[in-house]
């Protein structure tokens, strides 16, 4: 994430927002940003989303995501909202969108469904 | 694909290979390479594979993938290969596969099953 | 849909709801609806959701959906709502939830994301 | 199953097939079988690939599937394939693939991604 230069903005019981200013390395050959970064920080909002209702002993693994796209990413800054669906003692699902924004303008570019695995017994540091 | 150091090794009709050198900047806090990364390339192994069935004055889009996590994506190398399972004049459906290469182990991680959208009259450069 | 016994109860601009009185023959070994039949009712009100905005001569095709089974389906009656997320000329994007009613109680059972495409000039019956 | 008069042919280690001869109450208003039965054949498949490698005290319960159609499903008889790409001790990760059978001919219909997670200790019947 540091990678892309993504930041945690919001963090709280059940939901994670993540920011991405957009840079011009990004971006594809039509000037959006590139599909899989957009699948990053939507999978990033989903992991971090479900890791909040977690033990303090758990980590959080990404069983499996499934992502469409909705409109090409262009914009000033990509937002990527988490927001756990049903937290589980194994599993956790967990839904993320991200929209673009350009000067006043919103746009919602993809919407993902995720399913994650709480890893009991190996903790991640808490964020 | 150029910010993370991912190189297309291999086109042909409808199938594509993706080689990506691991490095530190791209793996998280466990020492595996980011499942954001691993999203990527298969992503793009997919759109790649694709594209190669597409008319010269078309380009290719991603609508949505799905992508298992299925093993911690360690090693020295990950290889994404996408193939075509349908090809058709609107939308296309590709399958992609993400082994990870360590000396001479070889680990499946990643699965992933994508359609993609042929857009006719918006000519991508040909790779 | 007739086969199950699931009935249309609510369409209107980008929404459908259908509704599935739970008989013994839906059931797995379990006693809860069979994964497969919460499917075909959640496919079936995200596809119908999807028909409503789509031109008059339109017919609509499931491209491809992702569906979460989030609890055991057991109740008196299922509920499935799609409500389109998306509406595009070619592609549309649509979500449906799937709950299930036990007298006052509600549980969701499944959530679903599809891609459905629009067949223009191949006119279906409208609903 | 019983439901829609499909038939489990094949089960040997992570791998399993059913055949649902087409009946006209299966098919939709142009005369191809409904999407819905399509998904419940592959889910199934799937499910019982999965089951063949668990334990003898475990069941068996679908976490998610995603599902692409590749050609209407016309034929007299549908055949779905399950093959596991990867068991687990909690979760096994499937693949389904459905063809429709006419005559001599045989189309690719649908292909399906699957998560399944594995109940200790809650035995089925084993088949």
């Amino acid at each position: 994430m540091r990678l892309i230069g993504a930041r945690l903005t919001t963090v709280e019981p059940g939901r994670c927002v993540i920011e991405l200013p957009v840079r011009d390395d990004l971006t594809q050959q039509h000037g959006f940003v590139h599909g899989g970064v957009v699948g990053m920080i939507a999978d990033s909002a989903g992991g971090y989303a479900g890791f909040t209702l977690m033990p303090a002993d758990a980590s959080v693994l990404t069983v499996e995501f499934k992502i469409n796209m909705l409109a090409p990413a262009a914009g000033d800054m990509l937002v990527a909202t988490g927001e756990i669906l049903k937290p589980g003692r194994t599993l956790s699902i967990v839904r993320a969108d991200v929209v673009a924004l350009q000067g006043e303008r919103q746009t919602r570019v993809a919407t993902m469904q995720q399913t994650l695995m709480v890893m009991h017994g190996v903790a991640d540091e808490k964020i």
